[in-house]
């Protein structure tokens, strides 16, 4: 039986990820729009000087919340990693 | 010089990343909460079926979100690996 205090931080824990993955998926929502402008203006798919700054500021970020700035840039780079493999995977289909 | 529509869709993105990391940093501050709490409690640090019920929850909410399920799994799987590291390196440290 797990206890009531338990249950209750487990609530939260259940909430903050369910945020989270709404929060992903309207971030895909959006990585598909940019995806889509950029074929049709004949931007490149990927901007690594972009990249550079998104981690620095999420590091900076993490750092005023009390999170380990080197977790926020792993995460980071967990989603854009998933990013360019779906980029990847389309471009493979014909 | 980028383009006022990529921009728009960037700080989108931006905004997005910047409410991941604040729900992360919420996210681990309650872990610390309930690894504290296991350990006074003399209760184990990881919970096998706990870990299963998470994962099924998140993959059921990615579907009705339009997110794929793998890859709201493996974004639990790379929080709850931090976790484990955070842990292991707390317990090793005396």
């Amino acid at each position: 039986m797990v206890d009531e205090q338990l249950k209750r931080f487990r609530s939260s824990i259940d909430n903050i990820d369910a945020a989270m993955i709404l929060l992903l998926a309207e971030r895909f929502k959006i990585i598909k729009d940019i995806s889509d402008y950029k074929l049709e203006h004949g931007l490149p798919p990927m901007d690594p000087e972009r990249e550079q700054e998104q981690i620095a500021r999420l590091r900076q970020l993490a750092s005023t919340a009390d999170l380990d700035p080197a977790f926020s840039e792993a995460f980071l780079r967990f989603v854009i990693a998933e990013v360019i493999r779906r980029y990847e995977s389309a471009v493979d289909r014909p």
